[in-house]
């Protein structure tokens, strides 16, 4: 089994938050044969306009700082992510980050699994 | 593939606690073929004093909101956690929690996995 980032020392999730991100930031913090962990901190990204994310995989997903619109295809209303906000998207299930809030980090961690 | 609690509907991990809690509360948020995502939510509590966990599946678990110590076999600190705090607890590595807040209740997200 691959491990990526697997610690017994304790980190936390807040810590280590660049000030400024020009695009959205992706970080492994766990990954085995099924399923991947990730930290992903936003800072007013949003999915290029057009643009879908369809992902291979199924996502569970909580944001657990700032905020966030999340649109899903087919739907027209915009789903807004507060802090303990989860959801479950399964794979091929098209949606798009319509917006992140500006004015802070928003910061998300989100399990990959097949 | 099974799977427990999945649902495209937002839902808070910060909802639906209970006001008061005899004992720990475990509840399964996703469940996969090959791993098991739980919210736990303490108040107070600890593991039994001379109890041990010793788990089949490994386990990286987060501490959202509250706190709590943990001790590992072999270790003689008791390891705080504060929110966002997060460890990776390898299959059958005996470990107790010493105490959690008992002022407020403490909220874990752990995800288990072979």
């Amino acid at each position: 089994m691959e491990k990526v980032g697997v610690s017994m020392k304790p980190q936390n999730l807040f810590s280590k938050v660049p000030d400024s991100l020009k695009d959205e930031l992706f970080e492994t913090l766990l990954k085995t044969d099924h399923c991947i962990l990730e930290r992903i901190i936003s800072s007013g990204q949003q999915t290029k306009p057009g643009e879908w994310y369809d992902q291979d995989t199924n996502e569970w997903v909580i944001l657990l700082r700032g905020g966030a619109g999340l649109l899903f295809e087919g739907e027209r209303e915009v789903r807004v992510m507060h802090p303990g906000d989860y959801i479950h998207i399964p794979a091929h299930h098209r949606h798009r980050v319509e917006w992140t809030e500006a004015g802070q980090k928003t910061v998300w961690l989100a399990l990959h699994y097949r």
